[in-house]
């Protein structure tokens, strides 16, 4: 048995390989890989000659010490030398994921007299004279600015604005490949909440929307509700909206597999964060009664002191019924459990204790509440923030489509309703043939659920 | 006699016809058009049928009015119906001009897991354990901010950051067309010294470069100063300092033709504004001697009290004889005359005062100080900022240069020493062979030029 087994292929590698021309090695090689719990995909002859070939095996690994066992193992086979390993995830990060390039030709005098001086004057004095044609004549109507404090990418907590820009540029390009949106990383050096309402306040002029990223709870909150007072364009914290819009996309899937109700099924949340808070805010709006939140210290309960002020707000909203204790004890009885806080808080067995046909959805990243196959062992219905399972919960399913129909509505804000619109979107693009157990999600690949996305927002 | 002639092609317009089906009234149009004074670009039938064709004619205008009068003239050929007519400088802009796109394939998950999560994650840590890897593994190693707070924009004054963002977006498609630079324009909502530094402080983690565009002075000085003092990439403020290159460089050819020496070339400068001032200082730097600047008030003296806190800094570099006057005074017996002022302040007849092969660059914008025409009667050289006469100084010449050597070299700040020596290469394109009174600057589409500024910067 190998130590580990490959799944994602966050961790892929190239290796470039000297061997004999034998064409046994190659086969040999490949072996070796397998047999340490490597995956291969893809095997290139780079180079032949009479006495050697080059061959470049690209396979993923679990991680960065089983890269180096895979490594080890290529080795090892007879005939085979290791020239060259490159990681395949920094090479294409190299010199950075997006470009800025011109969409009007710029070959000639003339071309260019019309697109800078002096032609662009007159549009820039039309502007001027009607501020509105702004975002008709330029970017702005396309350009959403990706802002983040690098407070807490991903899982990886407060690494600070430049090792945040991948993760930045990661989304930019989401945004175009499937919203055709032309989005910004906006990497701000600073974490006082003052000063980044002010920097997104003062560099609003050229983007039609603002989508918040990775910025730390609950400096978060106060971001978010502050520039939606102030700006004319539409202002939205993926971590917070995003993912409570995927989310009730999921559950309505999920009530639909177990023919429950969304208004008398009881929910737990695990994690009173900015995911938590806003996925509790949209299941409320959505029609669901019970609701409890637990974090570290147990449920939140109206009326406790020891809380801070997010959660006395959060607790005044949930838990109707003042159950207290652990997420253990609340769990009693629950349908549906919902993480969005800590790896491997919820015991398996505890799902037994739930309702009938109990949906999990451990959502903590990159290591989720439960191991989602252990799960499924006790749940009628599992999902994750993994794509190595089924039923992946991924907010690369919202957030395009919703800035696409904020553009295209010329929206001044987000709302309420239109989140709901977006989820009820995403969750019916899973037809009533096609949904089940394992599929309550349609993939990020859909050719339909972005634009249906769209289309909810805009209310068309 | 038409009452105004179509010069350059910013004002184009395409007037879709509908016409009788005779081949003459095609060629009566043209006719029409240009006994108007405009300038036929292009005639296309666009749909033909027995008896209409619908005809596209596009056509310069000098100006609006002009415009119609030439859609007037085609109206009034007989068997001709306007049927529409549509600007072109306007359709260009439609949807802004430059956009964002991946460089990253994502075509499938697994595109996804190396480009966003979970793979940018370990590219992210790779970053925050070595802060220098963010040049090499994101975009910030070829992005700079363009950055304005719309006060100064082109000529036509404070229109604010909105109108500014057809001049930026038009600058940052630039950047990539001459130098392969993102770019992408940051419109700011203030006029504040202080909120301006700040913003550009906190934004300045995602981009390897600043390029300050259209700031209004003395606001531009300080802005760049504080900068430049605080940030750790370059800031390099185009208004100034590309003009200052591209009239160095002009001037070096200038006095190639007419065999006059740099340091004992006596020179006029019109305007004390952010172009004028950087232009002194980097002629100083360059060896000239002899440099006198005139505002409105006159010429500028050292210790005159009534002078601005800049202005008397700039008095101090200059005017070593304290020469006195206004313009038409101290022009008595120049060699150069550099105008970076106001339309039309130089008579044409002032130049026969100056020494012999006078030298007149007459920058204002759109408007020089003196028709390039006129002053060709008496100057040995004259250039101007228009494309429509020989000799344009565009500093379209030096900035995508400048950067993309300043990135390529991963410089943190930009140097007299550089600037001169991008002024030099600029130069230094126009081989003796080629150089004359009408030829001292090199086109923008020059296949070297952006290349030898880069390398010029760089150091190579």
């Amino acid at each position: 048995m190998p130590s580990k087994t490959a799944t994602a292929s966050s961790y892929s590698i190239t290796m470039r390989l000297h061997t004999t021309v034998d064409h046994g090695v190659v086969g040999e090689v490949a072996t070796a890989i397998a047999d340490a719990g490597g995956m291969v995909t893809a095997i290139d002859v780079a180079d032949s000659s009479a006495h050697r070939l080059t061959v470049d095996v690209t396979c993923s690994a679990a991680d960065a010490e089983h890269a180096a066992e895979l490594q080890a193992a290529v080795a090892a086979v007879e005939g085979v030398e290791v020239h060259k390993v490159s990681d395949r995830t920094f090479l294409i990060h190299l010199g950075g994921k997006i470009e800025v390039t011109s969409k009007v030709p710029l070959r000639t005098r003339d071309d260019m007299s019309l697109a800078y001086t002096p032609g662009v004057g007159r549009v820039s004095m039309a502007i001027h004279e009607n501020p509105d044609d702004v975002r008709r004549l330029t970017i702005k109507g396309n350009a959403v600015a990706v802002v983040t404090d690098g407070s807490a990418v991903l899982g990886l907590g407060n690494i600070g604005p430049g090792a945040a820009l991948p993760v930045m540029e990661g989304k930019a390009a989401l945004f175009k490949r499937f919203g055709e949106i032309d989005a910004w990383p906006i990497c701000l050096d600073t974490q006082d909440t003052d000063e980044i309402v002010r920097a997104v306040e003062l560099i609003a002029p050229g983007f039609g929307g603002i989508n918040l990223e990775d910025i730390a709870a609950p400096r978060c909150f106060e971001i978010e509700a502050r520039l939606r007072e102030r700006l004319d364009i539409p202002v939205f914290h993926d971590d917070q909206h995003g993912t409570a819009i995927v989310v009730l996309a999921a559950l309505t899937n999920a009530l639909r597999v177990v023919k429950k109700d969304v208004g008398t099924a009881r929910v737990v949340v695990s994690g009173g964060g900015a995911a938590g808070t806003a996925i509790v805010k949209l299941l409320l709006a959505a029609g669901v009664q019970d609701v409890v939140v637990v974090d570290r210290h147990g449920a939140l309960v109206a009326g406790d002191e020891g809380l801070s002020e997010a959660h006395q707000e959060l607790a005044s909203l949930t838990n109707r019924d003042r159950r207290s204790g652990g997420l253990q004890d609340v769990l009693v009885g629950a349908d549906v459990f919902i993480g969005v806080s800590a790896p491997g808080i919820l015991r398996p067995e505890w799902i037994q204790t739930m309702a009938t046909d109990p949906v999990v959805f451990a959502l903590a990243n990159p290591d989720p509440e439960v191991d989602p196959a252990a799960a499924a062992r006790f749940a009628a219905v599992v999902a994750s923030g993994r794509s190595d399972f089924p039923n992946q919960i991924n907010n690369v399913l919202a957030f395009p489509g919703v800035f696409r129909g904020l553009l295209d509505a010329r929206a001044s804000e987000v709302t309420m309703e239109m989140m709901l619109r977006a989820a009820a979107a995403i969750a019916h693009v899973v037809r009533d043939e096609e949904l089940n157990a394992s599929f309550i999600m349609p993939s990020v690949f859909h050719p339909e659920v972005h634009h249906a996305v769209a289309s909810a927002i805009a209310g068309h």
